[in-house]
């Protein structure tokens, strides 16, 4: 029996056991080719069925309309940061940032890089520690923006949009990283979706972008050719040689989410581990003080927490190492706990981790 | 036993089986972590043992002074064919570009579009095909270049520097993409280093660079954070959350080129194999005739010829096949037939192909 440990990482983050036990039975010999799946031309159709299978299932999980096209692509969300402003940002227009965490701030940056004088801020919550999401009132939209960016779950602070913004005719742009296919939702509403894979999709090394067709086309022509969003359509994102392993092993992901009843199943999951730890933190608020504030921002994918003081924060953590739950720390200038609860953990371990809770509680509370 | 075909793609290549049977034992439960090595965080100590392991297996082997930086990157040859010039060649700047094949004229482009006046060909073979490499003497260098830009080895047309550009003091910068590793070299001759990892290094989706600290200094600071050199040097590659899973498997091939002798051991056997596979070709001239127009230009990464008609070449290939020979078809633009002996093809299998090859011109010729 191999030994495993129930996984709260915030990325990279624990994977389904299927797709992952599938990729070590056919390691060696993939679909009885003689080669690993990482020894085969990536112009080889045994790879190619991978890369598009990968490609329709996104399609088909997240209900994906036909105007829209995935790209499988590299540098993370942090290239992204960088590459939707370079390809969309037109000198003399601007963009739209909704500043809800580190790493939507970060986006922010690099627009700036981009263009110095283009990139505003439509809300931030930074003053109070980015311990809320701000209310669509509170956006100060630009109706001529090229784009509005936000970030849909803020893996260090703990807030999730349940409802997403409304930006009218502006295009919506997403950092999707921690939170894409934790349940389904209305593709049609955005212009621009990118996903790092490590949390809910896959390994790190591949980021997953949906992009609309006429946003598409109004990307540049003039950039370096892997910056651009055009070409890696055009050619179907193997315009030069993608990181294969990572796709395959998103592709075992995305079968399995299928075979276990597609995002719906899996929407219902998360909502069933939210509840079983959020009523832990609400029933020992005391003990588990929530950082986030405002109880419809918190985020079903990491929840933030502190305990009374920093020894007990400290204590929670080693302990929860003991029997078996690795990566309860919280980031690293935040402190306190998260606990990540993306689509791979179960039911179960947020049940044993509850009752270690309680355990705890009653212990040093 | 597990199937094994004999890999002669050109990359994703074949890869030593001792690494992916190490990938496939712990893949589930990484050195009793409970966790695939796929999901732990890229800031826990166990990840980064595996990251800093890979880093300096690369200095070690490849005898890398004190003054460079090697770097862990993403978006291969091409975004680096881009990178270096955003990074290096500043405002008023040339660059001299040596073109010998496909990729070497990739990188040309791509400079072009960084920078349009400033990137200039200082010796081309493509009126010839690109079936011999510029001499020493036919190099027209500008001396106050930023760098000059070479291709150390050309994977479509088979040819390979056995002895590299001298460029005096202007700095060389080389794509080592399909040769790095194959024997020792004088690192210090050069001032940037870059090879994607999927002919001799590992998996897709990772670059290793190296750089000089003096070229590190120059490079600029207002490009978007993940394109800048000297971030990725200042965090260890560790500025984003880095590929993890094709970075341990490149830690696993270094150990291994590392336990069966590093570089001198696997020049050796190399050379053997060059050695087998040229005296078949030479032997046969009329059959298996050579692309590579100059002997002393021929690569031993890439073996590349053409039979006497294209269906002798399709028959070769199919048959090849037969034999549990894969990946022998040539580049899709030049046809023919190309044999890619990175270093995971060992002696045997190149004994194997000779003596298909011996049988076939027997049959055929």
């Amino acid at each position: 029996m191999t030994h495993r440990v129930i996984n709260f990482y915030a990325g990279p983050a624990g994977l389904p056991l299927p797709p992952l036990e599938r990729a070590q039975k056919e390691l060696l010999d993939f679909e009885n080719t003689g080669m690993s799946v990482m020894e085969i031309s990536h112009r080889a159709k045994e790879y190619d069925a991978v890369h598009n299978e990968a490609i329709s299932l996104v399609k088909e999980l997240l209900n994906i309309p036909n105007n829209y096209k995935v790209l499988l692509l590299q540098g993370g969300g942090n290239l992204q940061f960088a590459m939707l402003p370079m390809n969309i940002l037109h000198s003399g227009r601007t963009a739209d940032y909704i500043v809800t965490g580190s790493w939507a701030k970060k986006a922010y940056k690099e627009a700036k890089i981009v263009n110095s004088d283009a990139p505003r801020v439509a809300a931030s919550t930074e003053s109070e520690t980015f311990s809320r999401l701000p209310r669509q009132e509170e956006l100060q939209l630009n109706p001529n923006a090229s784009y509005v960016h936000f970030t849909s779950n803020n893996t260090i602070y703990g807030t999730q949009y349940q409802k997403f913004p409304d930006t009218g005719k502006v295009p919506l742009a997403c950092d999707m990283s921690s939170d894409m296919m934790w349940r389904p939702f209305d593709v049609s509403k955005f212009a621009f979706i990118y996903a790092g894979a490590q949390k809910n999709l896959g390994p790190s090394g591949i980021v997953v972008a949906i992009i609309r067709d006429d946003l598409l086309e109004q990307c540049r022509d003039d950039l370096p050719t892997m910056l651009r969003y055009k070409i890696h359509a055009e050619k179907n994102s193997l315009f030069n040689t993608p990181p294969c392993f990572s796709i395959y092993i998103l592709r075992n992901v995305l079968v399995y989410n299928k075979s276990i009843g597609g995002l719906a199943a899996i929407e219902s999951t998360n909502r069933e581990k939210g509840q079983l730890l959020y009523g832990c933190i609400d029933k020992y608020s005391d003990f588990y003080r929530p950082i986030v504030k405002v109880k419809e921002d918190r985020s079903f994918m990491n929840v933030v927490f502190r305990l009374p003081n920093e020894e007990l924060d400290a204590k929670f953590v080693s302990e929860g190492k003991k029997n078996g739950m690795m990566g309860l720390k919280g980031y690293r200038d935040l402190g306190g706990i998260r606990v990540s609860t993306y689509n791979a953990v179960t039911v179960d371990n947020v049940k044993t981790l509850v009752s270690f809770m309680d355990e705890f509680v009653k212990k040093n509370g």
